[in-house]
């Protein structure tokens, strides 16, 4: 009878007998701006460039660089969680098979802080305190279906029964394993739709444990799929229609202003001037402000910079949002 | 040698010899509701609620029921917009093989009105008027290596020699023709980007000529795509972060206390309710009027009405902007 | 709580509880043809001819035309089949989700014919009688879990734990259904694994059902794959070396003779010519007989006719044994 | 203006300015061992079971643990070239693109070698010699399309026109690049389909030396790929009809009775038995002959050994001729 296995050396464990752990890789930040520059021409070499590069291309969906990195994972996980995992097409599996080798005693209890209702408001959510004493009649649920289930399995297979036949007993919280290799813009998407608080709590963890693996392979991109996919907020048409109507002017102009001068702060930062140079470069940024206003404002250096094109970018999104088009 | 051919009956026009047009399809938004129905539960069955389900579906990248319905086209436009068209790795293809047939004698000669100087900008598009000499002068340019291939093609051809080698002295413009069959979510991720100011002109034509198409077919869909992915605005969390700081607490409150009146509204429309459980509904969905003031701008009568679920999402957006995060 | 279902009305029932049914289709043999007229040219247009058409292109792997047609089935079967079924990638899938739905009380028990004992040859299969008294065991211990499964399942459902949770302890023989949508050449690729003797019962089941209605919407293409795919035999380059060492050249100059005399049969049915433009017929073919032999031979009337271009294949892989290479 | 480029170092040289290179890959044959047994169970670790296991799952179109290496070239080759090759639609792919970047000067002129007439008998091939002077025409006129439609783009490049349309002029002989990242399984695929004689000779030689590089990756994969799927021939079901009609019954016995020694001397060979077991041995493997007759051939000593599993898989299509079923 197949016993219990202990981990691998550099898995992370996920949930009570899981885990994710990283077998090989192809590539990281480095590949991503090589293959940028073979479609987009050479351009510059310098670490905080290849940074805004990274930046640039996932911000404005240039996905195929990202598909030049490769990631191979060695996952163990229940058959619930494995199926949701599976629906990613374009992931290359080779899973543990219950037609040639036999079942492992592994089987997934929830601990209590995961025992929860059924939300109302999300049909596919769970929400609300359960009671200790119903914690622990799930848990005892879970374990005496899982033991039973096994001890089956079990008799059957000494009997000689067919493994693939005898395999049908065994509920979904049994622990399968598998090799899974995806690219780094699938994995990126994987992890957009599995580290989302929608998402199961259980496929949630492996996410997790996947993105800490991709942030130090490849950091850069990791940082811009949290900036501009995870983190963000996306307003659509019929929202922007209303923040457009309802916004006063005056806020906006506001924000604008700022923007400029952020847009400014940053030219100079990246590429000083001289002095008498700034003004002119703050008109030509459509700055309103008078010479007067914009000098005392620019001595009083509190101004926030950034990275130019996504200012400009922000501006323009500003502008829209005041002209009610984009 | 092979006449140039007039177009099929149902094609709508794009560029010069080029067209696209609907060879069968499977399905449309009655087969998205069907499938989401599968997977979703029964739930309720009015058209009104059909497109409710379609938007819902839309917006939270529930993509699978959108797969489910099915597009073939019959497509001609030049080689060099064809090799743009085949990077949509999820269509299936059947192309017009030069190993196989003869070339024809039709080439794309852009018209004035797209002969454009490089955008310096950016890098991969057109900006700024070409003087009247230039482009005739690119016109002229463009028939003669059309003619001139055309004709060494034509020679070779007829010598016997192979027809995969003589086409290699064909330029891009030479066009090309096509079966394509696609499902709805990869043809609407093909028009998000082709569709897009920054897609190359040729290639927008033959979208929006698409685009079109599958609005006939799958009006609620296309609309939730205009709304959700086409329009809209998405911020950064850098741009949220600078929003959340800037917009004043007030403006965030004032949009707020909007979204509520609206919900209020839309649920009294929706399923009237008497007089005196307005307030207590008003006061549930976190309205922070007095009694008074409710009772004043509910009988001004001037409060639009929405779709309840977007209102509420738009609300948690605002008070995520509100409190810094999300 | 939800009860068991009848079977939609064209459903072709599978297993205790399953079934395929065909939901809807794009395109049959004549899509084939259509598309590969757009890549091979305009050709002839005889149903005999397209039947032709269908054989050459299955043969020679052209497999895109296969791809214009594309069915949409609904399907109930087992987990532990829908598990083997979702890794065919290329489809569209929408399944019945228990995150959103409760389960419903519908689980595979086997039937005695298919309780079989392991393989001892073959890792993965099933071989050997089993007694009766074993068999009624394994049916009574599949009862036992999948009733005791889901009287717990639905007690915690009941008690509104929620059902992402709850549906944890349910085994893989409880039914589950989806919506499967996919195109001709990859169900044809579906069917040649799953159909086969290998593959396990329980899915060959779905497998051949499938097969029904693919013969039914597209027999011309259905008939090819039976005939070069799933019928037929491969031999590796070894075998084939160990045939041309072994085969007495007699042999094989019988069999070549042979394919020859059919060869000029089926010309002459297809197109028949003057008496004496056969013997130098038969000799372009190389033929080997003397012309008093030959007229023997073909006045003796029983020459089997076929396919000219598959009897001149199947010369050239005679040649090649005889040869020694292809 | 964009020079000619000198080949990267490790590059192999394909056509007149084209190359292929390895950039980098992860995994080779130990990597498909190791996936296949997540899959398939532990099993021997020999280096020569490794080659077996290799050998086995790619008889059996196993065909996942080849998904789990990985390989990214950097290509260079004509633009009808990488028309065809795009159509492999499990790559990754990042192109040089004439929207961001300038033209290089570098176009595909064939040599005389190549230079051939249209096949009759295959629409898309070539055959036949073709006249000096006619070959001298052909390359002329190849130079001359490439050079005036490189001076047109030049001087409409000069002259500011925005390069997306400019490049339109340019013949589908200009070179391009791209890298071109798959894993092994869809290379063999690939491999298969582009090294055919079928294929056009300008992708052949590109199929060719990537061949050479998945050689030195993985060459167990490689040789079984030779062995299995490009080597070898396939006999449809009519012709197994034919070969099984007309094969005399003894020449196919003769096959079988050598199989069989075949069998028990690599069962021999393996595992050394006491010379009293032999003789059953060959009786449980289905030997007929007499143990006097079977002696006298032992110990004649030149019987052939090879892999049990495949003398088995053979002795099993003998068999199947000879009953003409499968």
């Amino acid at each position: 009878m197949p016993k219990k296995q202990t981990n691998p050396e550099n898995a992370i464990p996920c949930l009570d007998h899981g885990f994710i752990r990283l077998v090989d890789s192809m590539g990281g930040d480095d590949a991503i701006v090589q293959a940028a520059r073979v479609s987009y021409g050479k351009g510059t070499r310098k670490v905080s460039q290849d940074r805004g590069l990274i930046r640039y291309l996932l911000r404005h969906r240039h996905t195929t660089p990202f598909e030049m990195v490769e990631f191979k994972f060695h996952c163990k996980m229940p058959i619930f969680v494995a199926r949701q995992w599976v629906r990613h097409r374009t992931a290359n599996i080779n899973e543990y098979s219950l037609r040639y080798s036999e079942a492992r005693d592994e089987f997934y209890i929830p601990d209590e802080k995961h025992i929860l209702f059924q939300s109302k408001l999300n049909k596919q959510g769970r929400s609300g305190e359960v009671s200790a004493d119903l914690k622990k009649k799930v848990q005892d649920y879970f374990r005496e279906i899982s033991d039973r289930s096994y001890a089956v399995y079990s008799e059957l297979n000494e009997a000689g029964i067919a493994r693939e036949l005898a395999r049908a007993v065994l509920p979904v919280n049994i622990y399968t394993e598998w090799y899974w290799k995806n690219d780094l813009h699938n994995i990126l998407h994987f992890l957009s739709l599995r580290m989302d608080p929608h998402a199961q709590y259980e496929i949630r963890i492996y996410a997790e444990a996947m993105a800490k693996i991709v942030k130090q392979i490849a950091p850069f991109a990791y940082e811009a799929f949290q900036d501009y996919v995870v983190g963000g907020m996306r307003f659509s048409s019929i929202e922007q229609a209303r923040l457009t109507e309802q916004l006063p002017d005056g806020v906006i102009n506001d924000l604008l202003g700022d923007t400029i001068y952020s847009i400014v702060a940053t030219l100079q930062r990246n590429k000083p001037r001289d002095e008498d140079e700034l003004f002119p470069l703050y008109q030509k940024n459509d700055g309103q402000d008078s010479e007067e206003d914009f000098m005392l404002k620019w001595s009083a250096g509190e101004i926030e910079t950034g990275n130019v094109r996504e200012l400009r970018e922000f501006k323009r999104k500003l502008l829209s949002l005041k002209n009610g088009k984009e």
